[in-house]
Order: structure tokens, then C-alpha cells, then sequence
């Protein structure tokens, strides 16, 4: 199953994947999904907003124990972010086959549309409508580089975009939520377990840093007559890094664009986004505010202009206690709790459902890169849990 | 004239032009070369290099009187940087005709091709193919930023990439070569003068920094465990800057590219462009070896490689002192000489022929860029003292 998956959307170039949204590569992970799906006799769906549903049992039935992630990537991003969730999916549904268990709920393994926001600048849109979290219109105007709208990608790869939005009745099917996920830090390596829960994911942002100055010939613009972007770009760099370390946060730099981007010529605008994420929300505006005001002095200083815009923002989510809980009765009370400061389709779907995480060690922490790794013991450890889980959940 | 040629390359969005080397934009202007020389009964040609000729007179009488500039563009740039010069050879053409004049020597107006580097990262190709400074076999291995080569490049645009490569034959036609262009400073705004005589072209190059590190994810990844790239460059950048203003020189980094270039991803590679000029080759050896010196330390502290490459380097050009001084009587003597950091194509034909150039005043110095702009009547001056020197070079 893994190694089916395994070629769809790789570059040759980088060994990493480009599953964006909407894609053609995108495309060939959900025709993927859906023959996983089909081979298990699970009733396959898809939801108004584009997520894949597989069921077994009748989801009119109600309190569904539902698992999944999402088939997406970041540009150039791991094997394992997305995809071993919904692999585990399946995989733990094929042990309960092989456990004889009888299910006295209905179980369903899904993939959540457009997770990382690679194409369109916003995570978690799939779930994001789902949940009522990312209004139709706001969802109209999200553009990709090429400046296609997201309702245009949508209908060019068979969905209706005039259908997307909330979806209550879908998620009132819902009686728990367990996404699968490898771990994005070294807490489970640096801890030593295989498998972990997850506590909270830490509250998170993207701010968009324009920076305009005024484009002019590098050789003969003299130091003095110069209102250079980059500069003010360059400092603030460097001001994220010194904030978040202060705070003990994160805060990145890691997406730019530059026009005209000539080598010969000084920019007009150096455009920067900034991810930052913090373990609550005072930490967080430390950070953000203390970044903000630093390249605000040395856009003043430069004589460039900034403009700062908040593209997303995620306040912290706590996983739901009781069923958090359960999951570590479940597997036998020994497994680590921790936090986390990725976002996922788990912490949007937290305030409609009950929602839980589990948590697959990896041994370098690197994730978003081609490295991204786990080993294959700790993916069939997490397996394991999560057939248990949904045994403990699905079949008392 | 000057209104035929403006809309050709053009950007709506910007205003700039995007007339890169061997594109649709290019074909339009190269078209509008031609059928100004045939609307002059000029005998038109196109060298071995793409550059395109307009003679009147017999080209293998030797001791030719060229003047020209190229009409391809930097990103977004303005309307002057090399339009102006070949605008002006044609309107002094039309100048000296109405004078009456007698021609003693052949006359030829020029347009170099590739002169801005926009596509393929190295400027005045044309001139440098002809003048045998750049090998076949090095412009065959240059690539525009979708992998396309410049022999395919110029093989789509109809000429033969085989036939590239010296052409002493053809230079040993030139007896002089004068190029007027738009200042890219504001020496003769301060001065109060409408033109200007080059004395020297600064030594000038680019140098490709390629900083490595590792991609992660933005939200999980500690900053003590972080190999980011970003910040890197962001110190090198900063380095520049204070490296330049040291030596008096200039040194920009105004183009950048990143790997993954993800807002929630950690780049594995932040590619940056140097450009840096001084007066003489001590100062730019002192800024270029600063700013690297100061790349590797903050690499070592950083945890991230850095590769420098050259990738261009134009020493001093000292302009022939008896054709300026030529210039200079034949303006009255009352025209102003000033060194400049840009790089034309008569700096690269000036190792091969006698070179000269005249400036139009630009009020605020801005070029590569939208705003540059010089006055229609400083524009007039710098036809009329054209005229004048062609008409003493070729008509005594």
C-alpha cells in the first residue's frame, strides 16, 4: 500500500513530493484513496468541500468513529506528513479484519482536501469549510501563484465550488476524531517511545511582511540615494529569530518573492512571510508585536514602507480531555503526552468533534524536507495503537 | 519613432519593461530596428551574435563610424536604459540629413543583443560573443530560469546558435563606436549639464551565494536544532551594505531565490545574487572579499554551507583618451567627463575598437526601474550632440 503511494507527485529533481492541491498529482493520491477504499468494501464519498470519506458501517447511524489525515504536501515535502495517517488508516482497519473484531459503531478513514496550503497560501481548507472555520467568499478570493482562484482549481478537478461550505450535518455524524500524524519535533526520540498523544497544538500564524522601496540600478545608485527593501527584509530576518528566542517561541522567515528580482537592480518590494507560533497566546503576541515593531524602526530607518497583513491565524486548541484521556487507557497508560507546534486538520475539526492525535516518532525531528523520516518498527507501533484505539473506540 | 517603440514589451501591471533577450518582446523591438533602417534605406544585417546593423555606406570600406545601444531590458525596467541610445542614433541620422552633410566614412547603427543579462544572468552577451570574450562553449552551458538554453533560446528566435562565436572581421570595420545611454546616476543633475562624456567604467561583477542548509518544518523544529539559511543571508546582505559604504563602493543583493520557498517550511537553500562595483579593482577586491569573509563566519555560527561563484567580472574600462578628448572638441569643450558604475557594451568593444560614450542627464537618477525618466528636451540635447560628433567623425 505504502510503496503504490509512494511515486505519486515526487520530483526527480529534489527526491521530495509536490502534492498541491487541486493537481494533477493531487489527483492521482485521491484516485489512490479511493481504490484503497473500493479494495476494502468501505462506501466511498466525497464531501461537499472536496474531503474523501471511506465507510464501513451506515454514517446515518451516527456517533462514527472516524480516522484519517490528509494526501498533500508542502513543496519538496517528506513522505511521511499527510500520508502516514491515512496509510495507518487503512492498515489498522485491515489488523481489526484480522482481529475478528465486530464493530458496533460506524468507522470512517478520510483525506482532508488542500491540508498545507501549499497552493493557496491557507492550511486546512477542507476542514476549514467543513467546520464553518473559512466563509465561501473568503474561500473565492484565495489565489495561487499563477493567480488561479481556488473555486476555478476546484472545478477543474470535478468538484462543484458553488457547494463548498459548512457541513454540520456531516460532522454531527461524528462521534470522535483520530488523526495519525508523524511527529514534526524529536520529543518521542529525545523521550524514547515510538508512539505519543497529543496535548495541545500550539496557537499560530502567517503575517505577510511587504516591504516597498524604490527599484533602481545597483551600479550607479549611490549608497546615500538608496531606499532598498532587502535591507529592512535582511534586518527583520534577524529580529524573528532574536524575538522568538526570547520568548521561547518559533518564528520563521522561510517564503520570499522579490520584484523585479534582478541581479542589477535594487528591489521595489521584498515580500516576506512570517510563521510564528508560540505555547500560548501571550508568548505568541510577544513575538509577533516585538518583530512588527523592530522592522517598522528599520523600515523608518531605510526609508522603505511596510505593510503588514495576517493572512491566518489558529488561536491555541486543546485536545478534547475525556477522549485524550481514554486513548491513554487505551494503550496501557505508558504513552507520552506532548504538544505540538504544527497545525492540523485535527485541531480545526476540535471545535466541532471530540478530536485526538496520535503521534509517530521521528528520529531526526525534520519534517516539510525529503529527509523526513520514521522508522519502519515505530510506523507498524503506530499502526498497532491505532487499531487498538479503534477497537477500544469502535467495538466495546 | 520614440511612440512606435514604447508599448513593445511592456507590463501592465508594472509599467516596466520585460524585453528579455531572444522573446516575443525582443522579436517586436528587433522588427522595429529593422524597419527603421529599411524606412532609412540602411542596408540591413544581422551578425553571427544576433546583433543587428543598419549601414549606410559600404560596411568593407572600413573605418566605419558605429553608434547604438540595445534595446532589451532588465525586469520591469524604464524605457530609456538602451532604447535611448538607438532612438538617438536614428533621430541624428535624421539630423545629419538635414544638415546636408556629406558622408567620408561609413556610418552603422547598432543593436546589441542580450546587453541586460535579464534572462540568461550574463549582461552585453551580444557584444561579448563579437568582441570574443565570452567562448561558445560557456554561452552554450547558460540557461534562463526554466531550463532553457541560450542556443535554444536563440534558435527559437531563427538564427543559427552554431555559427555564435568571434567576430574580428566585422570589429575590424569599426574605426570608432560611440554609444549615448541614460545616465543611471545623477552626476549631471548636480552639475546642471544635459550630457555628458564617459571617462572609465567602474570593474564591476556578480557573484552567485548559494547558502545551504536544512529544510524543516517551520512550527516543530527547536531553533537550537535549525540549520536556517535565511539567516544567513539576511547577515550577508547586511554585510554588503556595510562592506560597500567602508570602500565607497556600491554592492546589492536585489536577487534572490529560495528552496522550498514554503511559509511553514525552513529553506534548504537560499540563493542570492551579489552585484558590486568600486572605482578601482583594490576597492572592489576589499568589498567582495569583506562580504565573503563575513558569509563564512556567520555560515560557521549558523550551521549552514556557503558556495560563492563569480559569475560575471568586467575589470576597469578606461575609455580611449584620443577619441574622448575628440568628443569633448566637438562639443565645445564645455561637456563634463564622469566615470560610471553600469555596464555597457562599448566597455566590452572597448578592447577591441576605439569606444566612446555620451550620457543624457537623468534628473533623479533612478534607473532599471519604472520611474527612470529623463526630459524631452535633454533627450533632444543628446540626438543634437550625437549629431555633432558623428558629423566631425565621419563627414570631415
Amino acid at each position: 500500500m505504502w510503496r503504490s503511494l509512494r511515486p505519486k507527485g515526487r520530483s526527480d529533481a529534489s527526491g521530495g513530493y509536490r502534492r498541491f492541491a487541486w493537481t494533477g498529482a493531487d489527483a492521482d493520491c485521491r484516485l489512490w484513496f479511493r481504490m484503497q477504499a473500493e479494495a476494502r468494501r468501505l462506501d466511498y464519498e466525497v464531501d461537499r468541500n472536496g474531503n474523501q470519506w471511506a465507510w464501513l458501517g451506515d454514517p446515518a447511524a451516527g456517533d462514527a468513529v472516524v480516522t484519517g489525515s490528509h494526501l498533500d504536501s508542502v513543496p519538496d515535502g517528506g513522505a511521511f506528513d499527510g500520508p502516514l495517517g491515512v496509510v495507518s488508516a487503512f492498515a489498522a482497519l485491515d489488523e481489526l479484519r484480522r482481529r475478528g473484531v465486530t464493530f458496533s459503531r460506524p468507522l470512517a478513514i478520510t483525506n482532508f482536501g488542500d491540508e498545507e496550503g501549499a497552493r493557496f497560501g491557507l492550511a486546512c481548507v477542507g476542514s476549514r469549510l467543513a467546520a464553518g472555520q473559512l466563509a465561501k467568499d473568503k474561500a473565492f478570493e484565495l489565489r495561487d501563484g499563477d493567480g488561479v482562484t481556488l473555486p476555478a482549481a476546484m472545478e477543474r478537478a470535478g468538484l462543484d465550488p458553488e457547494a463548498i461550505g459548512p457541513d454540520p450535518e456531516r460532522l454531527a455524524r461524528v462521534g470522535a476524531f483520530v488523526e495519525l500524524h508523524v511527529e514534526q519535533g524529536r520529543a518521542l526520540d529525545l523521550s524514547g517511545d515510538p508512539v505519543g498523544i497529543a496535548s495541545a497544538i500550539w496557537p499560530h500564524g502567517r503575517w505577510r511582511y511587504d516591504f516597498h522601496g524604490e527599484a533602481n540600478h545597483a551600479g550607479t545608485t549611490r549608497l546615500a540615494d538608496r531606499r532598498d527593501p532587502m535591507l529592512t527584509y535582511a534586518e527583520t530576518v534577524l529580529a524573528a529569530r532574536r524575538e522568538a528566542g526570547l520568548a521561547g517561541a518559533v518564528a520563521t522567515f522561510g517564503k520570499v518573492s522579490v520584484e523585479p528580482n534582478g541581479v542589477n537592480a535594487i528591489p521595489s518590494l521584498v515580500r516576506g512571510w512570517l510563521d510564528a507560533r508560540a505555547a500560548d497566546q501571550d508568548a505568541l503576541d510577544a513575538v509577533t508585536t516585538g518583530i512588527e515593531k523592530a522592522a517598522r524602526e528599520y523600515a523608518d530607518r531605510h526609508g522603505t514602507d511596510l505593510a503588514v497583513a495576517r493572512e491566518s491565524f489558529t488561536p491555541v486548541v486543546e485536545f478534547e480531555h475525556a477522549l485524550r484521556d481514554e486513548l491513554g487507557r487505551l494503550l496501557g497508560g505508558k504513552v507520552p503526552v506532548l504538544g505540538t507546534g504544527a497545525g492540523h486538520d485535527a485541531g480545526i475539526l476540535s471545535a466541532s468533534v471530540p478530536t485526538a492525535m496520535l503521534f509517530v516518532r521521528n528520529p531526526t525531528g525534520v519534517s516539510h524536507s525529503p529527509a523526513e523520516s520514521a522508522a519502519e518498527d515505530d510506523c507498524v507501533a503506530g499502526v498497532l495503537a491505532l487499531a487498538d484505539v479503534l477497537e477500544g473506540l469502535a467495538c466495546r
